[in-house]
């Protein structure tokens, strides 16, 4: 598999990770990936599945939340109004939301052939990034078969870094995409689990901070210094003036939550954001998508009346906390995870690998 | 008892009203009023308890919604956050909102020795309306005293129109004030009550509607072919400029809910107030308190995870209707039952009841 | 042209209309339709173009408001974020929205060849609303030549019920489809329009109420005494116990507002809505989305800092009325101008017209 | 006057400030104190006045954000329905609000006779946190009195730390308070300034960084290690199992805005915070008020339509990282400013100077 953060001796905060430091942590989440990567096109999908079932007659309880609304994410309407969530969750890239969106109603229709005729409609959910930096994204190359080799690939065990809706993504001027990461808590004896899994692609080098190091400012110097041995960095791009492009969250959590509890975390994620040194640009699309696995609501309810379950706000603090270190990891995971990418127009983006081992001497000497 | 529109022979919508179609056919509910009338004085306070025990250490699970936020109603911030009620619910004049919330903090105190000192503070919700026009409203006469007799002159039965808060508001140009009514509704045989209190100060005269009848415009025609006849009317603004004043709903229900559902139950408070001829004016304060007693949440809870029951979105339509047409009911009973007032600078209001019956003859003629 | 509500003597409010009371009385304002009727094809799209010239370029100052969130309307969280539409604005059936969205990028990616490559990504807006009674909603027909064929086609003239996105839409149980309406404000000597076109399909027919007559009752009434005589009306459903469907408003408006203010005046779209007889179900997406085309922002400024106007918040309430009102009107103008259609399945929806007449007669007499 | 983070040799971000570093930089923008310090009473009044004018006359645009609601902060429903405060800004202890506001009433009735009479009502703005740790906080200790010295002595100049509203705060388990600084960006050749006010009292000890150092262990490390040789740090609460306390930010800048836009500049104050260490916990009222001088609303305006400026998105970027920045400085600038408090019971909060000399030897070693 990819590096991770924590292959490189760092850590986030003081929670402890789920088994796999992952999404999938909760039990019954999986994650697909589709990789498009043919010269100028670097882009694809991934899919995000709340559980294995159908979730348009078994939806999970959700939320969306808005950090920065420069983006194009859908179906974030209905999951406000009624609080739940009935199809996977796609990520790709910003002009082919309308693309995965057609699909993905497609994949729920054949699925549940009420739908449209003695039920409603579905409210498919996608979210995206511009990876138009190394993508041509004009292109629009994502089809119907992309989403559906994401969903049928779906499983607990996904790979990081530029694949899927990662593949040409950018993240503080070096190579984002998908990472993900989790931490566990104990109420009464119980332990639940809260994972988050970002596609990243936002930021300025200058700007990167890891656990406290400025490492934005230690790639601009390394990139300064070997500038004028090496033809390699001549596409890097030191300063952009602005902080575009975008970052979606997703967070899943088998801790019972109502909407409102459920928000109060996601919110969460923007303080995992801001550590990790961004200050939420204009230009960004910052979207959170949560949901809870603890409490589902069926399509046709047996009764008018159902039980639920929620956390006492008392006990809630660490669900923040974890979502906070978790959604900074995440990200980091992203970036560690990425391997160095040329894309559309000879555009480069390095893969963070390539100087953290030396920065971390350095700061370490 | 004071008049109702049922005893006009008109009725809103199709839902049957609870046994006294009222906010305290919510088991539990109480409403107090002290009333200040003394000449230029016309105001008071009103005091909601969503139920009898302590509501610090026993709290109702809430929600806020502005309609129209020209108002100054105050602790709704941590009603949002935190989806609950942990004082009774206090309606004041505009400019006495400081006094009525520092009472009812002292009040809390009182009942409360571990506020401030071995647990957190309190937040007292308070909501008002500019009874300016009638009332000497920059005397801010309301006192502590007049809040501690609101709230321990709580009852099931209360009485409606020129009384508490109501005492000198204004709503369509005749005379406004307090109002309720209730809907019941059944879901798997079992039976749900929502009841409604406004307190009401909005309008414009030629607007008002009652039950689909331009009432606004024929009182409009009243006052003009008296006026030649009678000094009285000298008083009354036929026309005004702009739609000033308020109107606050609190909203009750035995209904177990979610506060994403409540709060959506609570925005059709809205559609009421349409319906009686607003368009709800720039200068309006128009603010929902909606709480649940169903679901409670302990100040100390004795688990971390908590049950609660919710309402299943396929049967929410009745507790729709249920809104909507107590709060439209609500409102013409705070009007029907006023009385006449003579307030500050000789200003008048004239009690709808003085106009109604003529009206309603002429309109079934 | 079809029939109006006013050809039956009908009028809603006291605020004058603009010359053709009609959302492109507002300058610049064009709506173009492809309609799709074939067996049981019964779909379409509406385009509704802010003014003449490239969008991308030349953004309007914009808002959206949801009202109900049981939709799949997309593009609001950029329109909220920035306050800006930068494309045509579609409306179309909800399993369609990802296409209607795909050919609405493609369409602004020929217009704009720096879309994705040289500036940022563009930001489709596409209401919906759920014509599956009538259309076979899940063969998903509309392409991108029927998104195509709707924008060349828009013009200041265009029909209004069963045609474009509202060739399959119901209304209260009755045929529902486009309508329009507009009013005119005058502010300090100058005349401003204000104009509302809907995609109606929402409501219980029991529900329905015209300038405060029961005329859904009515249409009950009628169609229970000549269901003996008649095979025709066996399709029709006098009851249904929710209530589906939707409503999308599109607000235009040339009178200068910032984006506070202008969401402000959308918001009063409710009260149009309320004013028909519905109480907003729980089954409804019911969304706004409201321009003007006085403050314009640059995709690239001449400058940083750029002047506006803004109207001052006393003078707003004329707005609100005239928005309340054209609301209510283009909402019976959507229903009085739709055809009686026979759907897939045989399923029916007959045209108010059928039963206007016959209604007014019994009212007046 | 007091010490300041910059005194030690630390800078936060690279944006220049103005002349003082503080929100006074934004012309006309005064602070005032009066501080509470007698015994167990360790409380206050801060009022920041947006200009020397009459508020309500020349009322400021304006708006707020909540993030995170566990707070009564007052007057913000208004603020954000108008887009304008027309009071100065008062700062208080939570169960001192209504009286705070109750005296603010009075001190507008005074400046503005036609209040209530021939005009509405008036809108008092007051945010809050709760000192309980080391005042007397159900003693209601503030007055009226209290709050006309405060706003009476408001200066271009004044103290931060233990002082007005902050006399009696906790931040991150030592002494918190009033703190602020400023940035400053140019466009188009011009300077403007924007600057942030805090009343700070959040935060476990543990959490806290400064700069990227994990200060708050390295306190937590000092403490355990002059624990056995002092009885002085006794009563210093290690851990707290809960974050509680609250933060208001003040944010004023002349840059001209539409409220849509200062609300997305006044959203990264949370991006300060959350870089000063804290997650934002359950039990924090976090609220922002912003101000732009730039664009002034009349009362009585003389014409309907009115000029106002905004700075076009593009050029944001600058305003949200200046916001940022200035807010992680002022949050450390209260901390950094606060003396040594014994407050009720005993109860201790060191000053952060008492650690921070020490800490950074220990650092810069």
């Amino acid at each position: 598999m990819n590096k991770r953060l924590r292959d490189y001796g760092l850590t986030i905060g003081s929670l402890p990770t789920g088994p796999n430091n992952s999404i999938t942590d909760v039990t019954g989440v999986k994650v697909g990936h589709c990789t498009l990567d043919d010269g100028p096109i670097k882009t694809g999908v991934t899919a995000i599945l709340p559980h294995a079932g159908n979730l348009f007659t078994d939806k999970v309880m959700a939320v969306s939340h808005v950090i920065n609304g420069f983006g194009k994410t859908t179906g974030t309407i209905q999951i406000e109004e009624l609080g739940t969530i009935e199809t996977p969750i796609l990520l790709t890239n910003t002009l082919s939301v309308g693309q995965a969106s057609d699909a993905l109603v497609q994949y729920m229709l054949e699925q549940n052939p009420d739908i449209g005729l003695t039920t409603g409609t579905v409210n498919p959910v996608v979210g995206e990034c511009n990876d138009g930096y190394l993508n041509d994204i004009r292109g629009q190359h994502v089809r119907a078969e992309h989403v559906l080799t994401a969903l049928s690939s779906a499983d607990s065990s996904f790979a990081e870094g530029a694949v899927g809706a990662g593949t040409g993504m950018s993240c503080y001027g070096v190579k984002g995409g998908i990472g993900s990461s989790s931490r566990t808590i104990e109420l009464d004896g119980t332990t639940y689990t809260l994972g988050v899994l970002v596609l990243s692609n936002f930021g300025l080098q200058q700007d990167l901070v890891i656990d406290g190091m400025r490492v934005g400012e230690q790639i601009a110097q390394i990139e300064r210094t070997s500038r004028s041995a090496s033809d390699r960095t001549a596409a890097v791009p030191l300063t952009e003036e602005r902080e575009k492009g975008s970052i979606i969250f997703v967070l899943a959590t088998d801790l019972p939550l109502t909407e409102r509890q459920l928000k109060r975390i996601c919110k969460r994620c923007a303080v995992g954001l801001s550590r990790t040194g961004s200050f939420i640009g204009n230009g960004s699309g910052d979207v959170v998508i949560g949901f809870s696995t603890a409490n589902r609501v069926q399509h046709e309810p047996t009764a008018s009346i159902v039980p639920l379950r929620m956390v006492h706000e008392t006990s809630i603090d660490l669900a923040f906390r974890a979502c906070a270190e978790a959604s900074e990891e995440a990200i980091l995971n992203s970036m560690v995870a990425a391997k160095t990418t040329v894309g559309r127009d000879g555009h480069l983006r390095v893969g963070l690998q390539e100087y953290l081992e030396e920065i971390l001497e350095q700061t370490r000497a």
